[in-house]
This record gives structure tokens, sequence and C-alpha cells, in this order.
């Protein structure tokens, strides 16, 4: 088997280590794609140095098929498509206490605080083990995490159908948020920097436009008769794109931090109380987030295959970061297969 | 009858104009006592000039009876005890027409942007006009309008009993929500800074800390198992505050803001989304919190007689709003009975 592991300062040595039997409760699985993603490119450039164990094999957006299954395993077989909910929290903390295990305490996020994908096997607990349903192409279903991430996002902001929706940041997160409000019946609008990023949105059938053009409020306000967005959610991470996701926001308006912001920003308080707005942190995903992005991906109802840019093969995995760094591609994916090399 | 009408520069003159009979669908009522609030401290200050009408009679937390109804007027009669939610909306607004009416984009603050309540007689449109229950004190029903707006915020925040309740700032609106969680079966510490207002708390049963003395945070995660709180309510309008109540929340904890922030703040954004803190923002009351604000003074439930610092003559009442100014007090009443002259 083959696996690239993190090593620092931008370098994945690539291993060959034996594929030794999956333990009791574990499956094997053989990896078709693991997509990269900001956080892993954050470990690229060495910002994670103090999170990750290295050597690290890293990598959490798979998808693959079952090789074989350890003792005690009975839910999977060979041959089973799946994909791994990365998440493995530990049942004691606040936070999974009041039902909210995916936020977790003390989260063992799969892929950087134990070992993940980018290896042509792995050994994964049968509990975050997905089963993926048949004929769903294994490049596509690569896209399930992330599309999970933006399932979530829209659930908390309770989006409805008819809801008119302001997405600020159109990078892959963006654009699948978009793509699943977009689904449920919302009105949505993205707004995106990028000429090339708000064509691979027009392509998905997204109206993206460019803020710098056309003044989005004034646009919102003509869109909704002077009310405003029901929902906005602030993806881009910067300043000037808060500020336009608070100032877009209707009566009442759901404002959902998707983005980070590593530093305290300054926010407009007084229209959150003069117009009674409502803001949501969201992170990360829950079981039926994951469950509803199978469902999406695998009935074609999210531009999956479009938003793939580039495959690369594992042991050249530096060039898939290399491409994402250098900006223009929406999802770079690592073919994990041995077959792929 | 005698009405005090603000002039600008923190003059009122005392007017005695005739009282006319009330107009169709109008009731009049013989006031007999009216809160001063920041609101109005504001005015007497000439912060609001620009949205008054001098001469104004403002004034808009009362309690009076019934001394006429006008023609069509049905659901009053004279000696009936009343109070007014202060509120007119347009009916037709983005907020409106989303069934947020009390926050209505062109709302009508009766004793701001209309005549308000500190006159002897004052003729009011009869759907604004709540009875009261016989008995009810009529200086205690004076605090009827602001223990709406408490009842509002902790409405907003969905407070359940068990809750862990915070709430930063201890003047009339910040004590009056720690009651009304209290009374929801919350477990609530009040943060304030002013040791008149910690020992005015103490006495309602409220348990007031000295957050310069105590370390919040260590407290609340001390009395929640290292959970943190449910929910915060920012209600002193200071950077610090903002910071703390930010900081205390547990996991999905909600912050109701409250306070008025006139410019930007910055907030720890990467909280809310790490821990999915929700916020939201909390204006005036609806008619379902004004009832239920009646039914907990009139039971009692809020000591609103404590409240009450000192009661001062409609012709005096330039003494009022110097009291108010001057701190150490709680609420000011303004007697404006013909016979409290
Ligand atoms: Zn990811
Ligand atoms: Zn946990
Ligand atoms: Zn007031
Ligand atoms: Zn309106």
């Amino acid at each position: 088997m083959t696996a690239a592991a993190y090593t620092g300062s931008r370098t994945f040595k690539i291993q060959e280590p034996d594929a030794g039997p999956p333990p009791p409760g574990q499956v094997q699985i053989a990896v078709a794609y693991t997509g990269l993603c900001g956080t892993d490119l954050h470990i690229f450039h060495g910002d994670m140095d103090a999170r990750v164990t290295m050597p690290a094999v890293i990598g959490h957006e798979m998808s693959g098929v079952v090789e074989a299954v350890g003792d005690g395993v009975t839910e999977f077989a060979p041959g089973q498509p799946v994909t791994v909910m990365p998440t493995i929290s530990c049942g004691d903390c606040p936070a999974c206490r009041r039902g909210n295990s995916h936020i977790c305490h003390h989260l063992n996020f799969v892929g950087i605080d134990s070992e993940g994908s980018m290896q042509s096997r792995w050994n994964v607990p049968a509990d975050i083990v997905i089963p993926l349903p048949d004929g769903l192409a294994l490049d596509e279903a690569a896209l399930i995490e992330p599309t999970a991430v933006a399932v979530h996002d829209v659930r908390r902001a309770r989006v409805a159908a008819g809801d008119f929706v302001v997405v600020i940041g159109g990078g892959p997160v963006g654009q699948l948020i978009a793509c699943v409000a977009q689904q449920q019946g919302a009105r949505v609008v993205l707004a995106e920097l990028d000429a090339g990023r708000r064509e691979t949105a027009a392509g998905f059938g997204l109206h993206a436009i460019d803020p710098t053009e056309l003044n989005l409020l004034e646009y919102v306000q003509q869109e909704t008769d002077g009310a405003g967005a029901d929902v906005a959610f602030e993806v881009s991470g910067a300043a000037a794109g808060l500020t336009s996701a608070v100032g877009v926001l209707t009566t009442r308006g759901r404002l959902v931090m998707v983005a980070i912001h590593p530093k305290p920003k300054e926010i407009d308080l007084h229209r959150f109380f003069w117009r009674e707005l409502e803001m949501f942190g969201a992170r990360l995903y829950q079981r039926t987030d994951f469950d509803e992005a199978v469902r999406l991906v695998a009935a074609g109802a999210i531009p999956a295959r479009g938003m793939i840019s580039r495959v690369v093969p594992l042991d050249e995995v530096e060039q898939g970061f290399l491409a994402l760094e250098s900006g223009g591609v929406m999802k770079v994916l690592i073919n994990c297969s041995e077959a792929g090399r």
C-alpha cells in the first residue's frame, strides 16, 4: 500500500507500509479519492504543525470501497462503496452531554488529529463509515464531506422555500451552500470577487455577482421589495464581507458565520438590536447533515463533478497543494487508489 | 389639566391646557404615574432634539385610570385602571408584513414620536390601551412597560427552567431581565460594577456579583461543571461587558443584545463559529410580552415597588431627571395626577 505523509515545511513523503488487516471493530477501505480543503492547505503551509503529529497522513474528504472488515463488524462487507464522517467525539464533555457532540470539546477530527485518508488502504472505526448507494461515482462522492458542511450551514439558518439568501464568498463551501439553499427553494445570490469563480457558479445555475461592480445592498433591496435578505452566509472571512452580510438582512434576518475570523472583528451591533437580527455560528456537521449530503450528491442535486478542477495521483500530492494555493481551482482531488498511480 | 413639555436644553415648561373631550376611538386617561427611562434622559440631554417635536410632552412608562371615552369606544369605561403599550406601527412595511410590527420601520413610539403621558389628562387610541386588574397599585403599574422589555428579551433567549443565565449590567432593565429569568426557573447571576445596584439586586433575591472582584468566567464555569452559561444578556453597552457575555457561553449558548451599542464593536466571531454560539437582537416588546408583564407585576412576581427610588410631582419633572443622571437611583416616577401636585 501507499501513503502520503506530511513531514513539515510544505513536504509530503511517500511511504509504502504493509497494510495490516483491519483491527476488531474497524473497516479497511480501499481509498478512491481524497479532496483537499482549506484546512489541509493550512497544514501544508505549516500553520498547524503544533496540532498534527508528523509524519502525518492527513485527508478527510474521501470516498472508497470496503476492502475488508475487522472482527465484530457486521454492517459492512467487501465491495461496498463508502465514505467516512471524519469526527470522533468524547461522549462526556459539555458539548457531547448537550447533544452537540459534533463540536465536542475534545473532538478527534480524523485526518487532522488522527490518521486520514491519503493512503491506498485505510483502517477506520466502523461507526464513522457511511455506506454509499451503488452507482454513485467515487470522484463525486469525495464531495460529500464539504456538502455536509453546506447542508449543516443551511440547516442552522432554517432556510425555507421562498427565502432570499445572500452568500458572501464563492469558494467551494460558499458555492455548495448556494446550491443547497437553491435546492431548498430559496432565491440565492452569491457575491464573489473572482471572475473565474463567478463563471463556475454561473455554470452551476447560480446567480453570482461582483460586489465591486454591483451594489449588493441595493440589489437585494430591489429584489425583495425593500425588505432585505432573510438569510446571509458569511463565507468570505473578510471584514467587508461581514459588513455586507449584516447590512443586507431584513428584520429578524439570520446571519450564519461559516468563515473563520481568527481575530475579533467589528460588527454593527446596533443593527442587530434595531432589526432584531440573529447570528448563528456553524461548524462541521451532524449525522443527519451527512446523510442528506449523500442523498444530494447521489441525486445529482449538487454539481459535484463540476466542482472538481483537477485530479492528482497520490505520489504527486504536493502538486495538488500547489494548484490549490495558486487559486483558480475549486476542488482538487487526490487519486489514492493503487491503480491511480 | 397640567402637562410638562420638553422645550430643549434640559428644560421642561409646565403648561395648563384645556383638556378637551377624547376624540372618536380614543380613551382619555387620568394619568397616575410616568416612569423615566434612559431614552427620556437622552431627550432631556438634547440628544434627540432632531426627533422630538418641541414643545414635546414625552413619557411612555405609565399607569392611570380611564376618565372618559370617545365615540365608538366600547371596551373601556370611566374608572377602569389602565396602562398603554406605547407603539403604533404602520402595518405596511417589511417588518409589519412579516409579523414583526413591534419593530416597524415607521414605528410611532408614543411619548417620543407623538405625545406622551407627562400630563394629567391624556387622549390615547383605544387599541393601545391595556386594561389592568383591579387592586394593582398604580405606582407599581408604571413598571409594566420596562417589565415588558425584560419579558421580550427573555423570550428571545428561549430561557427555560434550569438554564444558567448571566445578565451583564444591573440597571433597571438588567435587573428586570434577571427577575423574569429567575421567575422562569433559571439560575441567574447578575454582573454589575455599582455596589448600590448590587445591593438593590440582592434585596430582590438576585445573586449579584462585582466582576472586578470575582472572575465571572471562572465563577460560571464552576457553577456549571465547566459547561458555561446557556444564556447571556448584554445590557451594559460596554465593550468589556460584550466580551464577557460572549466568553461565558456554553456550546450553542444564546447571547441577547439588549443594550444599545451606537458604534460597531469588536466581537469574537471565532468563538461564535467554534462553539456554534447564537446572538439575538431584542428591541421593545410584542403584545404577548406586555400581557405577560401585566400578569407578573400584578402577581407580585416582579419587585416593582422596590424598583421605585423616588416619586416627583409633575411640575418638578426636571428634579426627576437630575436624580436619574446623578445615578444611584433605579426608577424615578413622575406623579402626573392633579392630586399629586
Ligand atoms: Zn475539509
Ligand atoms: Zn465531547
Ligand atoms: Zn422606556
Ligand atoms: Zn411597519
